[in-house]
């Protein structure tokens, strides 16, 4: 039925309290934890307990102004990553950094830690950072052009690449006896001298437990697609509305890794969504309504403005969604731009529409049902060649975990289509995912 | 007898396997776990069983590749810190990240994370990077003079205490009735402007529990000492080998604590030392013997060479110390250079046999006794004014850290010195710190 394929779940969790905007209202959300670790490890307990293949720890580096008396925008470090990996055993931790305003041999380095301690779980969600208020926070007036972002990204990936490859996997000897502690001719200087980087290498960190941290990313734009398909192994998307075209999009990403000499099966493709789930579709349909109930009127236009690249506050809410800028001028995000400024189209949305229905879902595809129609939902797409696994964002914590651990995993785990047990291998192991070749660094 | 204060003890780990060189020879020492979280879980909890202040992560940013074969260089990173804040109840982290190296706004970030993960014990040790090594794998040929560091270390700690008092300690209200989330009247832009940094802010993260994590550093030089007297609450120091020497170092360092208006009580001055303790002082100096003899001939003269900024290999093992620099022409640290230079004079040292001494104890004082004795020197230090408390350097891991703690703790427990369980507040008051006033940031 699966043709051997197992579908791949994400379980995505960030410091905003839940993916609907209004969650931190709602009163079964545990809103008072926001800042501590008890939150978090309990959205890890929960999701290792479904076999979620990883957690999910998005970032950002600056809040909106705007909108930040009414909506959480509260976001922790990707050390927290290291804290969840003492707490949890099997699941694997996505972690968030930017390359944009990092360096690449400290994120070598806190990549290769994470990888170490948690037993070959660590993964690095590669981010090039959108916004100028987050590029002002480190001397920036604008952020720097979308394309000049991703050259440089490419480049920092490999220098990291090189400086996880500086150790053979098998270098250390611990040769009590002799006084040997490791082969030095097993560790090499990588001497990168680039556009952006001069890096002599090696890292004094040994190569980690997966040889490689599994690298992650979204984006819908060119560029970071051919970036996706050059250097990651986990592609995440902003699912289109219908299996169709969520398909077209599948193929065209997977012939760009071809395209890369690259073995499209190794690669994976997995859209977000959010699930409104509960017992019968009844009482999922009353649970959203509540949701967007909490909503505040005001809300969701500033949000939407973003996210369009475009001020709509000049427009009455009535009024329809004005002409656009072309989708390769947008500077921020692409993906979301895109599905935002189709939706209105098809849909003919109002602009008070369209904010509504942006700040329920933040333009990711959502489900409302009970878990037999979730599971359906999420098989079609699966089975159709539309999507590897999916990235779940959960509209509240940590109740929304429960809620499709208890409801959707155990009819897909019935079905044969998610796993029931880990594998016990890494990450890179259990996703099944190559071991990366060294590269030859001597000189 | 203390005059109500209390000795500090600060637990000091690195990836090294222990404080001694040879520590990873040791047939008791954990060598095969020296990437492992097991490791550093045990000395975690084996710190937190003895009522330790807190652990001490020490990072570098490069090996030397000279040793590299024969002694462990292995550093994990900061991000090491958050995996043990979620096995650890109450024990002080202290994680290392370099100025030099890193952008105030990622840092402030990092540190905010774990001081909320961990319920209000996060501390940074403030490194400028000391080595030549080091900054090749940032694309500079050599480091950063050591004036310039300092200077820029300044600018880079007030940025981060400006996005650490960027939110005030109550704007989260947590108001779901009226769906107001916080005050924003109480988070506010820092607008900075200087000559290493421009950082609009503010932090995306609230104000930590300590509201500044507890700040620390090392140094020995003028400039270093005068950033710690103005910014640190704790200084690790190298302790001189008289306790009248220590005193004169206390008493100075104190004096520029109280010249930039600070209350000396508040800054707490801590010199490393390393214990070979066991029940009786004939096993502790057996101990330390097997430990000697397990460093390799070859060893010492190199890492000596590195301490006194002078390549050593060109004498005879047998000759005494040549001239050295004046401790001012020193880019490296200044401390142990002036411990090592002063040491060889006194007691006319070879080369061989200083660097001996110096592979051992890497400078530090040590103490070879039974549990009684080593807990006497440490009483004479502290009752004499001569130290606050001290950063424990254990000889190897985790079985340097139970001698210590079956052996020394329970005599201080006795004499009223240490603590014998943690007042349960966060580090800040644990440790007699007072809160920081947020400084006004509206503009």
């Amino acid at each position: 039925m699966t043709n051997g394929k197992r579908m791949l779940l994400g379980s995505f969790f960030q410091t905003f309290l839940g993916h609907h905007l209004a969650a931190w209202r709602y009163p079964e959300t545990k809103t008072e934890e926001v800042t501590k670790l008890s939150l978090y490890k309990e959205i890890a307990e929960i999701s290792e307990e479904g076999k979620f293949d990883f957690l999910f720890l998005a970032d950002v580096l600056a809040h909106n102004e705007e909108d930040i008396a009414y909506t959480p925008q509260i976001r922790l470090e990707a050390t927290t990553m290291a804290a969840l990996a003492s707490v949890t055993k099997d699941i694997g931790l996505v972690a968030t950094l930017s390359t944009t305003f990092t360096h690449p041999y400290n994120v070598a380095r806190q990549f290769a830690t994470i990888d170490h301690l948690s037993g070959g779980r660590a993964a690095w969600n590669i981010v090039t950072t959108a916004h100028d208020h987050e590029a002002a926070n480190f001397g920036l007036e604008e952020q720097l052009d979308h394309s000049l972002r991703y050259e440089r990204a490419d480049e920092f990936v490999q220098v990291t690449k090189k400086l996880w490859d500086s150790w053979e996997k098998d270098a250390l000897l611990f040769d009590r006896e002799n006084g040997i502690f490791l082969d030095e001719k097993k560790i090499h200087p990588i001497y990168h001298e680039g556009k952006y980087y001069k890096v002599r290498g090696p890292i004094n960190i040994p190569r980690p437990p997966q040889g490689h941290p599994i690298l992650v990313t979204a984006s819908a734009s060119e560029k970071g697609r051919e970036f996706a398909a050059k250097h990651a192994d986990i592609l995440f998307t902003i699912a289109p509305s219908t299996v169709e075209e969520g398909k077209a999009v599948y193929n065209s990403i997977k012939q760009k890794v071809s395209a890369y000499g690259r073995n499209p099966e190794h690669f994976k493709i997995m859209p977000g969504i959010v699930p409104f789930v509960a017992k019968t579709e009844k009482e999922a349909r009353e649970k959203f309504e509540q949701f967007q109930e909490l909503i505040l009127p005001q809300l969701g236009i500033g949000w939407l403005s973003r996210y369009v690249d475009h001020d709509l506050s000049q427009y009455s809410p009535d009024d329809h969604l004005p002409e656009l800028k072309d989708v390769d001028q947008v500077n921020g995000e692409k993906g979301r731009f895109k599905l935002l400024s189709e939706l209105a189209k098809e849909r003919n949305y109002t602009i008070k529409e369209l904010a509504r229905y942006f700040v329920g879902t933040q333009g990711h595809l959502f489900i409302v049902g009970s878990g037999e129609q979730v599971a359906d939902k999420l098989s079609e797409w699966f089975l159709n060649g539309a999507a590897d696994g999916f990235n779940i964002k959960f509209p509240y914590f940590p109740g929304g975990v429960r809620d499709f651990v208890d409801h959707v995993i155990p009819v897909l785990q019935e079905r044969g289509i998610v796993q029931t047990e880990y594998a016990g291998g890494n990450l890179r192991e259990n996703l099944g995912l190559e071991y990366p070749v060294s590269q030859k660094l001597e000189v």
